[in-house]
């Protein structure tokens, strides 16, 4: 791979200022060298309903899914709702998820993050990852970043400030770089039908 | 229990005529003798937001929780979406969970009914029971309602026109009856906090 590694960051949470959110500026900010990190925006993208899909794909998602078919890697933060991914973030996969047979998610590497409370979002991030499976995308593993009590690790600012926590999203943006790189040698087709 | 028992049915699928709107059709048609069936309207609800929730729960989304708040049993039936539930059904679970000291889901009775494909749904029956038991509702285990190859049980009007499944409904239903009338016997409170 002679050509920069691209990193689509997509947030579950639509909260200006989100924790989640701020993982991913977090991450962007410590990716190794020479990556792009891109943000993607969810906040356009409309409720499903097969009869809109019928008529035609929005235009939010249309870029959204250009976006994921240019990614090599793409990287989740998602808050943990009723012990499961937001309805907004599955709104969001289950739109770019159509039609199945050129769904762009296919083979594409995943890193996943999470901040919340007493559980750390584990309960959101094993849907999720059933979820990805079931969507064919490589999902990293290890390090998992399942962030505990997440309001004493930002400043008043929002800014993710505990260095612990930062270390840990270093190590798993070093860690998704290698993956990424590992999985472009191996033959996989992005957009075939799973 | 003297009163008659209320019913609500919500639909995980936007689209008009779906199967499984029309799972919820044939249940309310089978239903034993003196027991009300309401279906719930999920179309205006919108996609949830921290920042929108802060300043006014929505009209849709009050209406719901008193619906759910009214009923001694919540019907859902659900399409599966990339293993899962649908993103607009989580969401409306989001919105009617808040906030988390009153959310009107505590004990209630749920059955659960999908229609699909090669799977019959049970991977997003498998995810609405984690989720359902996180709310603390009480979960008609069996039996099962998952329907293969919907296509092939409606007719070209989209109804549900096969036997075998009309029956294995009408038997859910008479279950749900019974475990509902059980569930009322025990001391649950409705709307405390799990």
């Amino acid at each position: 791979m002679d050509k920069k590694i691209h990193i689509l960051g997509i947030s579950g949470s639509l909260r200006n200022g989100s924790y989640n959110r701020e993982l991913l500026v977090a991450a962007s900010e410590m990716m190794p060298e020479g990556i792009i990190f891109e943000f993607a925006d969810i906040s356009q993208i409309p409720l499903y309903n097969e009869d809109d899909y019928s008529v035609a794909i929005p235009d939010s998602v249309l870029q959204l899914k250009d976006q994921i078919r240019r990614a090599d890697g793409i990287v989740i933060a998602t808050p943990e709702y009723n012990r499961s991914i937001p309805g907004v973030l599955k709104n969001v996969i289950d739109w770019a998820s159509r039609p199945r047979n050129t769904q762009p998610f296919s083979g594409k590497p995943l890193a996943i993050l999470g901040a919340g409370g007493r559980s750390g979002t584990v309960g959101a991030q094993g849907h999720l990852k059933q979820i990805a499976a079931a969507l064919g995308m490589q999902i990293l593993l290890e390090p998992e970043v399942a962030i505990q009590r997440a309001w004493e690790k930002f400043d008043g600012d929002g800014k993710l400030v505990d260095e612990n926590t930062r270390q840990l999203i270093k190590d798993q943006m070093a860690a998704f770089n290698v993956f990424i790189l590992s999985a472009s040698e191996k033959e996989i087709m992005p957009g075939v039908p799973v």
